[in-house]
């Protein structure tokens, strides 16, 4: 379906309190648990998305928006959340994931945005040209994106436990 | 990891809220959205739990409990919820859901189950021989992966709007 700035900041808007639903006072069996070496656990994907709502959407939305001589994307790092973290309980992530994202879709719903900027162009490091429409339909993907990994890397940890009914679980093995 | 009954009914008795947090008073274009024909819709996903919240779990477990001359589960009608959720909104189910959900842990809790109950069998009518432990670890597992379908359907609603993005968005082709 076409993006819907109001449908959009919908989801948005919800995931902040999804995530504290989800995880808030876990013990670290849950928070820490992971997909195997290389993957990321809930605690990590926290970090990441703190990160993201620093560096990547607005900051982002804001090239686009100024339309200046440079509209390339600074590089995201995905790795940040590794040592930005430190030092934060899953608890602070989740506060701190609430404020940004009320103060990003505060800078958002300020803009009002049209329908003409909704199309005007910025370029990814990546894979070049890119529209703000683009962007922000990324924003609520990668969001559901990362809550259905991190309901996937907890299922997981029951891989073995369930038996025979893995055969019904797909989730198990994706 | 093993199942611990309480790690796991951490994990339970937030799905419910979860979901409210996710889903509640959204609009048909999320809550009535599909991955294409023959796929459920979040709407679809909360009253196959709600069937599973009210014949599938405790029932079974119950009868492994009883450990009687019949010890096979009825067969689980995972398409229940196409006519058992008619004249329902998503709100209903969403109720529904958490005051059969907490039911069901008071149940569960009240049992005070020891480990010896645990490596209890019944027959599930697919495949044989299952212990009550793998029913609970299914439990949770199950919940998790409704909750991770339930945000991959909603972020595939905007597979085409990412544009380029869509190479970063695993979930978008899963």
């Amino acid at each position: 379906m076409e993006l819907d700035l109001k449908q959009g900041t919908a989801v948005l808007e919800r995931t902040p309190s999804v995530l504290r639903a989800l995880l808030a006072t876990l013990g670290p069996e849950w928070i820490d648990a992971t997909e195997g070496p290389e993957t990321w656990s809930p605690y990590v994907i926290m970090g990441h998305l703190v990160h993201a709502e620093r560096t990547d959407w607005i900051p982002r939305a804001e090239i686009i928006l100024a339309q200046g001589e440079h509209r390339r994307f600074p590089l995201f790092d995905r790795f940040a959340q590794f040592h930005e973290s430190q030092g934060k309980s899953l608890g602070d992530l989740l506060d701190e994931f609430e404020w940004r994202r009320a103060e990003s879709l505060s800078t958002l719903t300020g803009w009002r945005l049209t329908e003409a900027q909704l199309a005007l162009q910025g370029e990814h490091p990546a894979f070049g040209v890119v529209t703000l429409r683009q962007l922000l339909a990324t924003w609520v993907a990668h969001d559901l994106g990362h809550l259905a990994q991190t309901a996937r890397v907890m299922a997981k940890q029951y891989r073995d436990e369930v038996g025979p009914w893995r055969a019904y679980l797909p989730i198990l093995d994706r």
